[in-house]
């Protein structure tokens, strides 16, 4: 390990630091004694940064004062780089072969990719940032891995709510909803210490189809006394199902249209992700 | 957006960008597009930050060359990091309080936590660079965070083995395995388009109990004709478990004791461990 590093060197680090400790607080005393550097040099190292950063259109560097100061590093994913992303998944959607047997699109390879949900993640965490959210919330399974890369981007913590009772979550609050893909009456399940209560969360699953999921999870969220206060879903199983909901849900695709006998989907970009990047029209 | 950004900022950008695309193989020719400089250019920047992340010990950045040629940047935890990071998180899983009915561990909070599993992700990616693993493995639901940070900073595809069958997986292989944590007879399924077969796979879980889920992931892997070749775990059940694998098993803790009338379980780093990383004796 070096003992003493150039400016240079620091700012390849430092940048490196911040985007893996995105969201999170970060001490300018720790920064300084950890990299054996005055406080000043690195507030220096900081506004550097920033302006790159922000030249960029890739992050903020947010300043805390208070006791012993502090800096927040926030990623932002820029409107062209979002929409030239977005449009590289639409088309990997909308391949040949996609469309399962019962309607259903595969989506798995994608979506477990960190690639793309680490994209996702940076656009949900861009979306949500104004909404100051407490927490993370998704329900296993599928939705697990951008719901992961949102509260990492965010520095958040995530909570998963799980279909069975586990002895490894201790006590739980348990309600029953009814699936929109299985229309059956099913469990939903949270343990007593996922949440403390009055925390404002962020709902993040991978489909939307009836709703039933975030009609539970709002329902379960309010045992804890919890508030659901944004919805992010990566595809919309229809445009009309938004409509439903008094929560302003955001999802990145609409599925259009899906046809089993020809295994052809066809998907547009939701125009509630279109409105906030100020793309001019729908694709 | 900035036309032209300088070298200062342009590192700084770059070794972002780098950090997100870590294990990704990064055309030197797409990034000096991107950046609106000459190729020449971006291969001094790159050798500026190779210097810098090889001098504080926290990456590599091995060029490729061939066709366009790139570069590929593998993170590395550094030994001190790693071991004073492990260092607290051992303190928080031996709070009081955390021994749930049934002698089981709550770990629920801090393994779902981006902060903590993010460095899950990079000591496994560190230890398991070596091994040119194709793919991430894990099998829902507790193991996914730390197996999708794995997989993130490897920049390998994730699989998720489900414990049922799903209509949107399409069609599954499944196998039948003993929990070690139930000691009932239970279900293990994958899509058929999860692996193209012949993968070599890297098995990542949160607990290791008796070994069934592992035992059973090796299995049905088999009918892929992919093979484990690296088990991570975080916590291990036992110090006794590791000897029933051919296969070895690096854990990041073991599970010494744990006293469900005080509520208090001891762990100790583990020897796969210590001993990757150098570090002088058990604590």
């Amino acid at each position: 390990m070096a003992s003493r590093l150039s400016r240079q060197e620091r700012l390849i680090i430092l940048s490196q630091e911040l985007i893996k400790r995105s969201g999170e607080l970060v001490s300018l005393d720790e920064l300084a004694e950890k990299y054996k550097i005055a406080r000043s040099t690195i507030s220096e190292d900081l506004s550097l940064i920033r302006e790159a950063v922000e030249a960029w259109g890739t992050g903020e560097v947010q300043s805390s004062s208070g006791v012993g100061g502090g800096i927040r590093f926030v990623p932002i994913i820029n409107s062209d780089e979002a929409k030239a992303f977005l449009q590289k998944v639409k088309e990997r959607l909308e391949e040949k072969g996609r469309v399962l047997p019962g309607g259903f699109l595969y989506t798995t390879d994608l979506f477990n990719h960190p690639s793309i949900t680490s994209k996702f993640g940076e656009i949900f965490a861009t979306v949500f940032s104004n909404l100051s959210p407490d927490v993370i919330v998704t329900m296993e399974t599928k939705g697990i891995p951008t719901a992961m890369m949102t509260a990492r981007y965010m520095g958040l913590p995530l909570v998963i709510i799980r279909r069975e009772n586990r002895p490894t979550e201790g006590p739980t609050v348990s309600i029953n909803y009814i699936s929109g893909s299985t229309q059956k009456v099913q469990l939903m399940t949270l343990g007593r210490k996922a949440l403390e209560g009055r925390e404002r969360a962020i709902f993040i699953d991978d489909f939307l189809r009836g709703g039933g999921t975030v009609r539970g999870a709002i329902a379960l969220l309010k045992e804890f006394n919890a508030q659901v206060v944004g919805v992010g879903i990566v595809i919309l199983g229809s445009p009309k199902v938004r409509e439903a909901f008094s929560i302003p849900i955001t999802s990145l695709f609409v599925l259009e249209s899906i046809n089993e006998l020809t295994s052809e989907a066809r998907l547009s970009f939701s125009d509630s992700i279109s409105e906030f990047f100020n793309w001019e029209g729908k694709e």
